[in-house]
């Protein structure tokens, strides 16, 4: 990522038509209608429409009070993140040998995700993994489409942090970095002495503190014309209070949110929050423990059910699902 | 299972068309021209072939010195064989209330690939777990098919038992204790003297001890009149030497064995010598540890890349897959 005069240039990634080719082999058509009859933006970006098929999203109701929770994430087909000798996710797509598109296809449904997001939830892990990452659309093609559609999409999604250590972020990180990128950190009060708000950039981060709901109604934060770089208080207790977050999301006008890091996927689900997956299942066995969720077990009277509402392939070996969770007691 | 006036009943299990509906929404036809083209025995039972579609196996080469290996599973959409709080794999596959057969389907599988093996690999656990467990086929149908096929499949497959502690085994288990049951144990040298071959039954096991491939050669095991309990004692470094153990199942004319043991499928992954996978993921998120392989990773390099030969659905959240595996190295 580059500022040339003053104009930020955000890193690109061209995804060639012949480097994204998939096929759907399984459309619910029940689960299908029930997403249109719910969604108020209809139109599916031409570049998605005309190689993944229709993708839209429900609405999710005013009575919910959260955001809409899309999770993303690659697995190998016994359902391991990584690989034990190199966790990264791209070595694991990369290990798939026939998959014709090298993890490009993988990759590039990322993109499609953040597309239609306000914002995203990235792990920490992610930041020390990958020096070069920033939470953007790469595609250029449906950037473009995120700006065009003004009122609906901000240039780049609020990167959001959730974090029990601050301390050990690494602060010149381009997604700490970088004032272009509207970053929301959020930290447990223990740890709000710890984190310096301006130290070594050209913009400061702006705290607020967050007790209680009435918090975040009367806090002043973000007038239009300010860049946006919040670390968002949260009580120690119970970090994060999951009903305060989604009133901070609320209040900063975030309505659908696409997860990219494992720990926070699970964690949803266990607040019966996340809505749906998107998850590709590439084709090799890797073994090992790298797993998501290994401390975030279900107890199996709870276990969230996922109904898949597609699957796609790429090659012969790579599938790619988009699957619809529901929770038990009714709720959602 | 029961003996009455000398007649072996047979567990059965009834699988009726509505518990068993499945429906295939890919396939891989080059992947199933290159089977056919490698098949012997190209007919598919009727009622697999009215429910799953055509099945057949690949003849192993003589070359091979090995027989078929299968492997089968079943995972959740993470990836898990079952929860933390109750790891058996019935419990998993009932905790998805959106599959219509509820588990039904994924055991009717099961007993597809017993249907076409000479041998079965269990794990000791599911002695443990499991007291009513019996290596059989449990559709008196396909079960038919096996009696209709004299000289190609024994009445009941060979139920193999590899391990390392024979002394914790539940010796009064039906696999164990059943005449008519044929059992091939594998254990160690430093264990030959820690189990009894006799007692408590109304028949002994033969031990055969074998160092080295002419052992297997002059063995005189197995006379056709006999009553088929064995066991092996193999060297007890590199336990279970593998080159031992083919040797061993060549000469027991065993072609195919399925492998019913999750430890035991990734040990032959590690071996190079599992020959496909048919895995069943079912639609619940379970997060937690209880997966297979956990202690068995490949590295990065020689992970083991399975193609999709086909899948089946069952309702809207259970896929069926078989996999091809291929090795790298250009062995298989």
């Amino acid at each position: 990522m580059m500022a040339l005069e003053g104009i930020l240039v955000l890193k690109t990634f061209l995804f060639y038509e012949e480097d994204i080719v998939m096929e759907k082999i399984f459309e619910n058509h029940r689960s299908m209608n029930e997403i249109r009859k719910h969604s108020k933006n209809k139109h599916t970006p031409d570049k998605i429409d005309k190689n993944y098929g229709e993708l839209i999203f429900p609405h999710i109701s005013d009575k919910a009070m959260r955001p809409y929770f899309t999770g993303s994430m690659i697995l190998s087909m016994d359902g391991r993140m990584g690989f034990q000798d190199d966790p990264s996710s791209r070595t694991l797509a990369k290990a798939n040998k026939e998959d014709p598109t090298r993890g490009m296809a993988d990759l590039w449904m990322v993109n499609v995700l953040r597309t239609f997001a306000d914002a995203i939830i990235l792990g920490g892990a992610t930041l020390h993994a990958e020096p070069e990452f920033t939470g953007h659309v790469y595609d250029p093609e449906l950037q473009q489409y995120r700006l065009e559609m003004p009122g609906q999409f901000n240039p780049i999604p609020w990167n959001i942090l959730i974090t029990r250590n601050p301390e050990n972020l690494p602060w010149q990180h381009p997604v700490l970095d970088t004032s272009e990128i509207p970053v929301l950190m959020v930290i447990p009060s223990d740890k709000m002495e710890n984190i310096s708000l301006c130290a070594g950039k050209n913009f400061c981060y702006q705290q607020v503190k967050i007790e209680k709901k009435s918090d975040i109604m009367k806090a002043e934060f973000l007038r239009e014309d300010e860049e946006k770089h919040l670390v968002a208080v949260l009580p120690e207790k119970d970090f994060p209070d999951w009903t305060l977050m989604m009133e901070l999301l609320n209040r900063l006008d975030i309505k659908q949110v696409t997860v990219e890091s494992p720990h926070w996927i699970y964690e949803l689900m266990q607040n019966k929050a996340l809505d749906e997956i998107f998850a590709t299942h590439t084709g090799v066995y890797t073994g090992g423990s790298v797993i998501p969720g290994k401390k975030q077990a279900f107890p199996s009277e709870e276990a969230p059910v996922s109904e898949l509402v597609s699957i796609h392939m790429t090659g012969n070996n790579v599938l790619m699902t988009r699957q619809k969770l529901r929770y038990g007691n009714g709720k959602k």
